[in-house]
């Protein structure tokens, strides 16, 4: 039994709000427990130079915490003048997971911009922002779609994440950020809904890992996020 | 009759909800109408270096824009490497806003971080963001002295502010983006409850302005900003 | 009776001197009392990427402070790799009073960059900069006319501005250094010769002020920016 | 059969020069067939801010590569002013991986600052990194035992690393620049001379993979790792 | 017989003002010719860290030019957000030539900061901010001498800069800007008043120089220094 | 008789290996005593802004340190953001250097960037970056003949750089780290193979220095250069 009550192989409570703010092509508030992220899709008619005149597009991430997310304030880093190493490390992997599952030549010369902005943090941020993206991303391709600018859906399947931690020995999914800050072994599994892998990535923080936590706590992954999946397909037919 | 139905002289709706982040000491989401700015009010215990030892306080604020709160998505100050100078403007009105009705030595050798973050903007984000920073600023102040580390509440008077301007040459209170796009004049009018002046400024966008005009703006924003004070009142009051 | 012998209502005495240096287009060195600032304008062929196309012009400021302008030394914004809030608002300032008597069409597609580089300060650099900044603006375009590459000259009025402070509770005209940090309330009028306002800041630096109390200051800056209109036009005579 | 007439579960061949350079306390040059990084192990006499007063010691890691490393010329990040994502996150990668096997508490309140600077860059640079830093670390926490600075060496294990990947459906072991070029998959593996983990990193670049394939990555990864300690165990041994 | 009427071993008019600016400790307006640049020396009691603790002082200088200096303008250094090259190359030519004649054990821990500040460029820039920033700092250091707070004047002899160059095969002292831009060969000679050298620079822009092209324009140099000295003394006697 | 046996008059032990990087078009390690610099010659197809459309070609050089290549480790300039004023310095001269020799025409519409890397530094690092720069420009540009898009080498002779100083009164040739530690004054002399000057840069590091002291240097960097001349011939007839 867990702290807040859940089993070991239980998500947090998981609420998708879309069409969040009015702006956006796509925009979503993504909640697992006290963890929320505002995630937006915004869609714009060029591409980077290096895809320039290839007929393809492009998918990117940046990913921001609000100072007061975070128990104790943390400094902007507009302020700071550069971006630190956690936020590139984690706007790189949201990019990287969402341009797994879209298909660029469908997209056209076209560039989806996703921001995830962090409004309050309780562990399992970046997890959060990549599903929570996925859904924006999905209303904001769907929106062109319907405006009749693009043929087809440019999405080839869906995209989910989740952590999973080892805590006092035992394999737990989707850690709180009193759990993650206890935990010996952090792991985040990106997948898609035919169950394969976009992106893994385990951590020993306190002590390394055997071949079967690994695998432990892949189990636990690949079943939380087949239950992100129903998720986010449950807020896409509201 | 104005775009959205109003009469010149008419607030938006404005919406203030307390305890909105868990973390902060003090955070209101503040809404103008479509205007929505997360207040939040961080205590911390040290000074910067000018007022060390002097047994006095400080506040001070920072205020940014997520990307997509604006039609176009605009860049990260972050990614740009440096804060730009509206920026800088708006976040230097804040802090002068409400260290004018702060009594700094009850406050002793402590700083309140006031973060005014605009996650839907449409006109108005600085003035939203001191009519809620100050609920915000309360909540926290509030909290230290029920927890018996300040003895008598540091706030003298309350603050609020309120945007006019003239647009096809006719006065109009709290202007929302369209207006503000197309007015000749914008002027921002910071009060306290004493129904004195903090801050007032002025810019004629497309037209200098008379002594007459500049009265009328100001007669508006006086009664907008009573306004604004029986709704911080009624926020603070639940 | 002040500290240096004026009346409340007297402004410091104002010097102007043309052609200031040889490079630049128009160029002035403007003295209120010990402050003292060099303003050049600048022509360039080409406008920012905003207006490009459009058959319109632009004029944009940069202000800085020598490090030893002041009493203490300040650090080169150079050298600490960015330009702070104070210079960011002030620039701001001086391009839009600037601009708001500029009729954009005639000056076609040119910009004129003004720098105002204050090389000894006492107080009022800013509405000095603005001051001065108008001779040497009206030199540039003047030069421009003479050589026929403008048909008329752009500038439809005259620009000054002004400080006005409350200082132990009487409002005195154009504060010098000592005065401005004793004062309790410091406003900044901008005005165009039609007697019409372009930027009007006031802000409490002590204590909140009235009503009464605005319109007291406005009518000592009225009076001290019809003095300056006479010092710009008889500086344009010589 | 690949490009270099290696077999899938082949190492490239991995060179490991010792007291590479005269100044540092502990330096490699490691050679992954045309990979080559020098690795250096910095002592320094303090710990970061966060750490002082424990007792405890720090490994930190930076990484970078020469302009010219590459097959067309990169900018520097000092001209760019900024360290990129990519760097930011392979030195947070060596960091993590070195603290790993650390016995903190018997290294004392003293820093090792790891440097690994790629001279000539064929793929694996990351893992080369980890694997030569590994040595160099052993070779300066070495001095200081013999020196008699510390009672017992703080290294608990040996740590090293290998690169994996799918290419045309095959894993492969330790890619080369033009495998990983091609590859669809790629995955990254820190292990322990305890067979253990420390880091596992796995991103599909073109196409996610199944549970199965991981296996088979992982299998591979596993018995390359251990031809790696074998080898750094001879380099020390000379 | 050179554009502006000179012969080739004649200085351009020399003119120092001292006491130009009233906040620092010692200030300078010097031209050469048209190129004016206002030196500043200010006091501070302490010195950087690796000098703390020692007993001894430090001169430091900085150099910039203001936008408008030029011909046509340049960007402002703050603005572009870094000190480039050639201003860091001549701020510290200029710092080392005053500590050439410095006594730093008679300045005790105290820093002398020189800014040289360019407001009309045509050329030898750098040689007249050196000839300037003496007297500055004469007069800085002498009015520490002066309040007793230092025990004997700490400048051991003077010093003063000079250019020459090869233009049209015909060595020429103090080169103004039409002349530098069309110069085979630039040199820059620091000499103290024991006519000795602290800092010999010389740069072929179009050809190199041979020997006995060296010696001739080192003979031009020494002369003219020696005619800067008499100037440095007769306005230090005024 | 120095501290490593040489005589006053002695070069270190000099080695040049050429094809030292793979992917480099010219590239080259380059040994004096214990200092070793990598460089290496990129050729790119275009040259900067102000040279577009001219038909000539341009040659620029970037220097830097590996943080270990010194006794006690140096920051990354990558790191603090901003590269410093020293790097400025040398790689200007390094640029300007090389320039020298070229015959930009030749050349074409393609510029050659120089990179210099100290791996390890033993004093005079700048002199052995440009004595081996040249080698790899070499390299670099008879390729481009060999490849017949060059139709003649570009250079017009060859160029080489060495320090001398004076350690206790005595002039001495090619200063290691040590000895540039103590010496009075610091020269370093850029020669070309037609025994002309590119450039010379003298500094009293503690005391001024006489004219017989300039020339007894300048001898001995004359030797010393024709020497080095002899070097890079050999090692371009490898």
């Amino acid at each position: 039994m867990r702290f807040d009550g859940r089993g070991a192989e239980s998500l947090r409570e998981v609420k998708i709000t879309r069409n969040y703010l009015k702006h956006a092509e796509g925009s979503v508030l993504i909640e697992f427990g006290d963890t929320k992220v505002i995630c937006t899709a915004s869609v714009e008619g060029s591409v980077p130079p290096f895809l320039r005149g290839k007929g393809t597009g492009w998918v990117t991430a940046e990913y921001s915490m609000l100072p007061r997310a975070t128990h104790t304030r943390s400094h902007r880093e507009s302020s700071k003048g550069k971006v630190g190493g956690r936020t590139h490390e984690i706007q790189r992997l949201i990019g990287r997971s969402l341009r797994a599952v879209m298909d660029m030549n469908l997209l056209g010369e076209r560039s989806v911009l996703i921001d995830c902005d962090v409004i309050q943090a309780d562990g399992g941020t970046r997890t959060a922002s990549i599903t929570g993206a996925y859904v924006a991303l999905y209303d904001a391709l769907d929106g062109l779609v319907k405006k009749g600018e693009l043929a087809a859906m440019p999405l080839k399947e869906a995209v989910a994440a989740v952590s999973v931690g080892i805590v006092d020995g035992t394999p737990l999914l989707d850690l709180n950020y009193v759990e993650d800050s206890s935990a010996e072994v952090d792991m985040n599994f990106v997948m898609t809904s035919s169950n394969r892998f976009v992106e893994v990535q385990g951590t020993a923080e306190a002590e390394p890992f055997t071949v079967e936590q690994m695998d432990a706590m892949r189990d636990l992954a690949i079943s939380g996020i087949k239950r992100l999946f129903q998720i986010q397909k449950e807020a896409l037919c509201q």
